[in-house]
């Protein structure tokens, strides 16, 4: 810290990203990437923008924009498009949270949250999951705060039902509710379609999972045009021209190839299926996870353990050190090679454990 | 506004980037953009970053950040890689200003200065430029504040010498300085160069004007390691993926093909010397720019005036409403036949009027 830095953050913590290790080659089962190649289509129009990439982007971005309200059945004003989904997360904390307007969300989440709240001098109430790592949705009934819930969440991937969402949208009225959904293709039921019934709500999406553009950072937020005017409030006070032309060119490529879209969906969906059987086998339990990354613990072997040996021999996954998550292992579903090599691996580590 | 919005941000005015209308092809004059297309390097390094568009880009940029403190004499400690020099300069405002050191900044100089402050709520002060538009640089000495200094400033072009910039630097220890160089790559000595130096120091830099990458967002900030050590720990509590791979290869592809830039960047001090000669046979007299810009009022027709006239005749130049900027057009310097155009409509206009 250098002696200008202004108390305020004084005693902040960032966010740390997932290894990105350059030393060796690894099978990167750690951030949640797809296995599959951006659409060719995204490819194809992020290389012809390059070669405009002396003008300034469309800092409305009108064309993606009016795309992505098409997909989501709502209309341009709906949408704001951002710098991948932590810029409209960051955006919603600066925009709807205060001394007044604390933010609540569950110890168990997404770890940018608290984060984003102590950045932006926000008081935050973590509410405790279960001791399954559901959430006790009626918990966040009235709450007098903002709520932020990642659908599903993370790193357990249990996803909600709409009607509890709704519930939570429903029973606080006067707080702005953001559901976040980055996880939401590989099998959940997203909050979109309550858009035009409340005014509290924000959905937020990202293209960095489902679409295979995590390179590109693209995501966006969906919610009434009054609460995207504020945001937008933001955005135009912050970075006007947030996204590049690539990524804009490429998250209009990739629109265009929804059915490439939902078939990698479905394969990682059943790629999951297989990996959580084959780890039952070597005496894993799992939570019933709907993302693209399954969360597991081993009753002989320790979650440390197991990612360091797992990491000496070539696969990276996500460990965390959390009091009640550090028994367990974050593990992105890659390609079926990946995870037979995944299970093989295991086997041969665990073999006189089991 | 909706019902929600924090009551911090009730009066909160944002940044109005220059116009992208769509409604016909304009010359574009208005945006200081390059005229010419981005180096064949970057395109290619950019398309080719695109079929890897499915795995997140280094947080750290290490290869680009490596590349650019090469350039500048420094090393990877020293720089810091932004979407678009807006993005430092917010994480400079956020970092370094507070109720204990407001930010002072001249009163004509890039408009989203004051609009930083105010997202950050950080009190600050405009000191008025002289009557030429310079600035007194003395009046700057023992600020007790955060400084921001654009050399050469915008929309006037004016450039300060780098003894002056040193001055301001050495007489405000216990302050930032930060030098935003935009525009440096026209003409103007870099204040790269003190930051060995001086702990104080912040230069920032981009790549939208004299690299032909606006449409890339990249920027970067230059200091001592811990000036950029403290803004990294606000990026990593913003956006840690700040940078798309597509623009990071886009950087890099540019900066091997320096020379394209600096003949690019010669090119454009010509045609603007050219430009200022024949605008002032037709009656303007200018600033003494040092940028890719040039700052223009006539003897005898309004600034608004002669706006409207141009764009309705199809050639875009930015107007500022502002008291002592009214009677001024900002044109961008573009490629010489675009020129020419401005040239022959400006006298087209003002036949009866010279």
């Amino acid at each position: 810290m250098s002696r200008f830095l202004s108390k305020k953050y004084a005693a902040l913590s960032p966010y740390t990203p997932g290894e990105q290790p350059q030393d060796m080659k690894y099978i990167k089962l750690n951030t949640n990437e797809s296995p599959f190649p951006p659409s060719p289509k995204a490819q194809k129009y992020a290389a012809e923008a390059a070669s405009r990439m002396q003008l300034y982007p469309d800092p409305e971005c009108r064309e993606l924009t009016e795309k992505i309200a098409q997909l989501c059945g709502l209309e341009f004003e709906n949408i704001l498009v951002t710098n991948g989904s932590d810029e409209i997360l960051n955006f919603a904390f600066m925009a709807f949270c205060d001394d007044e307007h604390p933010a609540i969300f569950p110890d168990i989440t997404y770890g940018f949250y608290p984060v984003f709240a102590e950045l932006n001098n926000i008081p935050y109430k973590e509410l405790p999951l279960r001791e399954d790592f559901t959430i006790d949705t009626s918990e966040y009934y009235g709450a007098g705060a903002t709520i932020f819930i990642a659908n599903p969440n993370a790193p357990t991937g249990i996803a909600l039902p709409l009607s509890e969402i709704e519930a939570i949208v429903r029973n606080n009225p006067d707080n702005v509710v953001l559901i976040d959904e980055a996880y939401v293709d590989f099998g959940t039921e997203s909050a979109l379609s309550l858009i035009p019934k409340y005014d509290n709500l924000i959905v937020t999406q990202t293209f960095s999972k489902s679409r295979s553009m995590a390179g590109a950072r693209l995501g966006f937020g969906a919610a009434s045009a009054a609460l995207i005017g504020d945001m937008n409030t933001i955005k135009y006070s912050t970075n006007p021209y947030n996204i590049n032309r690539m990524t804009m060119a490429a998250g209009l490529g990739v629109l265009e190839d929804e059915e490439y879209t939902r078939r990698n969906c479905k394969t990682i969906e059943k790629t999951r299926e297989y990996t959580l059987r084959e780890l039952e086998k070597l005496g894993f339990e799992a939570t019933a996870s709907k993302a693209n990354f399954i969360f597991v613990r081993h009753n002989a072997a320790g979650g440390e353990e197991l990612y360091k040996t797992l990491k000496s021999r070539g696969i990276l996954v996500r460990h965390f050190g959390k009091p009640r998550l550090c028994d367990y292992l974050r593990i992105t579903i890659g390609a079926q090679d990946e995870m037979q090599a995944l299970i093989d691996t295991l086997s041969d580590i665990l073999g006189g454990k089991q």
